[in-house]
Formats: structure tokens, C-alpha cells, sequence
């Protein structure tokens, strides 16, 4: 029996990736958890995607998607049912403390793909993961990478933070130029990232090495994404 | 006798900042272009603004305030008049061919403004720079750079391509790693980057040193400002 599907809220069981691309992303990544893909009449390629879904259901619903995507051009919808996840413990970690913005969190998401970071921390209060618009901005990347939320950065640190593990938050007053900070050797280390418009609190200068990226004063500060972008590529470099 | 302030269009010969920051900006970048400022009621730093604007009209507008700023939370607005402006030669360039979304392209300015890139030549068609959009984006850093729009790259090219200035066309099929291109020498250089959607057209592989930003399999490419963004912040280390 197939569930109504209504507009999305944060209580849903489920969620849905708007376009064809995200879609695609999701059905690959997660076939397990789609229960269904929409399909626009107007939409050029419906065997490629029915091709593509493989069991999955997919059919034509133009009413249900002009709903769901508040009439922007969208064509493919795919629906999945939220799960949970754990990240790696020997891996290295984004940590988003308080991130407010559906589009700047999606964004920061396949920029991490981007550049072999798949497990993602999220410090809470945080803007929904599994909002559609996250899932758009990421392009559907959130389904390639394990995530976690946490009530407090002390809560991630006590299940995450052991001695190996080397944490750099990036702070607009950090000690080191993000170009000549001590890299990590091996996987175990954290680049941490504050919210948009007020960064990480101050106390997080006493963990690991605080980092800075060199900027003129024209700037109040870089916008998040491009900030997280920069400290991604640079500790991604050998 | 002040003009009527309307709702803006691309063919005004004015434009407006939204927010107390990108006002500030334009105020202290422009003052010459500065038509008047408009304070709203319950703004409660009225006299920090009066000071800043020194001979410059302020005035409280809650109405207009509201009616040019779509009822977001916007306390104040500054009016100024466009300008035309033209870049240097002698300086480091960011061209940017066909860019479509004026908040990617605000949000390249706050970057490029940040990594000292004080020259930026647009090829059109693109985004509108002085759209209220692109400037509150850009966070008033488009007060602080030149720009200069070209109807086609040749025509950037035939006026500041000389032989001294190295061309690094970013792309995703790019012939060198960011990390290992050839740095220049001096400042005569330009980053070249392309649409949000389409990339740098397959013929820009011919001009100067094609860069790539390495990247997994997993994402089908960079957001343009992330690309942008790690290429300036590259391209600014010694």
C-alpha cells in the first residue's frame, strides 16, 4: 500500500532528492531505501531512468511533483525513507558546528565528496540533512557519505576524540596559516567549521591546532562554504 | 529635488545596497556615488550611520526600506548611483565568461576581495552585478574591486592579453593539477573560470595553462564558487 506523500516536514519518515541528477545519485547509492520515483510526462528520458531504478517503482505523477517542488523546474523526484547513520571512527571527519543553511549545509556536502571526506559530523542546533533543499544543494552527494549528529561538540569528542585523532578548527584569530599547518599523517583528524554568521565560539582555540586562512581586511570574513572548501582541498593535498 | 527610488530594474541608472554591513561598504568604498541613505525606525544604531554618511542624506523610510527589500529583515538601505569602471592591466585578473546566478557571482567578489583580486572582467552574457542581489551577496565587496563587462573573451583578450599576462582557463579535463601548475612570476595573470552549468567551452583548453582541481568520482564536479575560490586561494599563496 503506497503512503500519501505530502510537502516535507522535519517528522517525516521520509524525504525526496528534486531533479533527475540527485535522483540518480540516490538511486544508486541507496537503492535500498526508495520507495518510489516520480516522473514527469514532459520528462525526454523515462526508460533511462526506469532502466536505471531497476525493482524500484517508478511512475508518472505531474500533480504530485509540481507539489513537491513548489513548480520550479523539476522533473524527477525521487522518495526515500530517512535512515540512520554512524561515522568512521579511523577516518577523517567534517565536523559542522551549528550550521544554519539548508543550501550552504548541501553545498559543504559534495564539496567534501568532492574531496574524499565521507564522514560528516553535524553539531546540533543544525540545519535538517535530510531537508529536500539540503539534498539538492549536496546534488545528491549526502547519499555517498556517512553522517552523525551530535547534542554538543563535547558529545562527539567523548565518542570520537581519542588521543590520535588531530582536531583543527578554522577561527578568523587562528595561531596557523592554514598553508603552513602541521598536515596529519595518517586519517585521524577533524577539520572543524562554525556556523555562518558567527564562526566557532572562542573556546574552541584550545583544541588541537586553530587554523587560519590568510585573507585582506576587505572582508569581514569568507563566506562557509568557500572557507570549508579551501581547508578540504588544502588537507586533502599530500 | 530627489529622485522616486522604484523596485530595481537592470536598465536603472541606480542601484541599492540591503543591510546595514554592505551599506557601511559602499558608504566608505563610494561616498561620491551615494545618492542617500534610508534608515528604518527600529534600526538602533541610527547615529553610527549619520556619522559614517557624514554629508551624505539619511533619512528614516520604513516604507520604501520595506518595499525594496521584499520584507526581508532589512534595516538599511544605500542608494547609489552605477558606475562604469574599467580594470587595470598591470594587476592579477578573475574572468569570469557567462556567469548566470547573481549570488554565485556576488559571492566571487567577497572571495576574490578576500584573496586580494582587485580586477574582475565579466563576459557576457551574465549575471548583473550591480543587481541588489549581487551586491548584498558580494557583502558590499563589489565597492572595493574594478569591473569591467566584455562582450566576448576575444575582446577581453584584445585589450589585455598582451604577451606578459598568463592565462590558467579552469577546467575539468585541465592539463595541470591545480597544485602542481606553474605559478607566474608577477602579478599578470588571469583565473579563468566558466558557467555554473556549462563549464569553460572546450576551446579554452587552448589558451595558457589548463588547470584541474583533482577530485573523486563521486561528484560531477565542483559548485563554481567552491572551483573559484580554492583556485584564488592557490593562486594567492607565494
Amino acid at each position: 500500500m503506497p503512503m500519501e506523500i505530502k510537502k516535507y516536514k522535519k517528522e517525516a519518515e521520509y524525504s525526496y532528492t528534486l531533479g533527475a541528477f540527485p535522483t540518480l545519485e540516490l538511486v544508486d547509492a541507496m537503492p535500498g531505501k526508495v520507495t518510489e520515483v516520480l516522473v514527469h510526462s514532459s520528462f525526454p528520458e523515462m526508460e533511462m531512468i526506469a532502466e536505471k531504478c531497476g525493482k524500484i517503482p517508478v511512475r508518472q505523477d505531474n500533480k504530485l511533483i509540481e507539489k513537491l517542488s513548489d513548480k520550479e523546474n523539476v522533473y524527477v523526484v525521487g522518495i526515500f525513507m530517512k535512515y540512520p547513520c554512524e561515522i568512521e571512527k579511523d577516518f577523517r571527519h567534517i565536523v559542522l558546528v551549528n550550521p544554519s543553511n539548508m543550501g550552504n549545509l548541501g553545498t559543504i556536502i559534495r564539496t567534501a565528496c568532492g574531496f574524499g571526506y565521507y564522514d560528516l559530523a553535524v553539531i546540533e542546533p543544525a540545519a535538517d540533512i535530510f531537508n529536500p533543499k539540503t539534498v539538492r544543494a549536496s546534488m545528491g552527494s549526502l547519499f555517498r557519505i556517512r553522517h552523525e549528529q551530535f547534542e554538543s561538540f563535547e558529545a562527539y569528542l567523548s565518542k570520537y576524540g581519542d588521543t590520535q585523532r588531530k582536531l583543527y578548527p578554522f577561527m578568523l584569530d587562528g595561531s596557523c596559516l592554514l598553508a603552513d599547518a602541521p598536515k596529519p599523517e595518517d586519517e585521524h583528524f577533524s577539520l572543524i567549521f562554525g556556523n555562518e554568521a558567527t564562526g566557532l565560539p572562542k573556546e574552541f582555540s584550545g583544541y588541537g591546532c586553530p587554523v587560519r586562512i590568510e585573507q585582506t581586511e576587505f572582508v569581514d570574513s569568507l563566506n562557509l562554504t568557500i572557507a570549508a572548501g579551501i581547508g578540504m582541498y588544502e588537507f586533502a593535498q599530500k
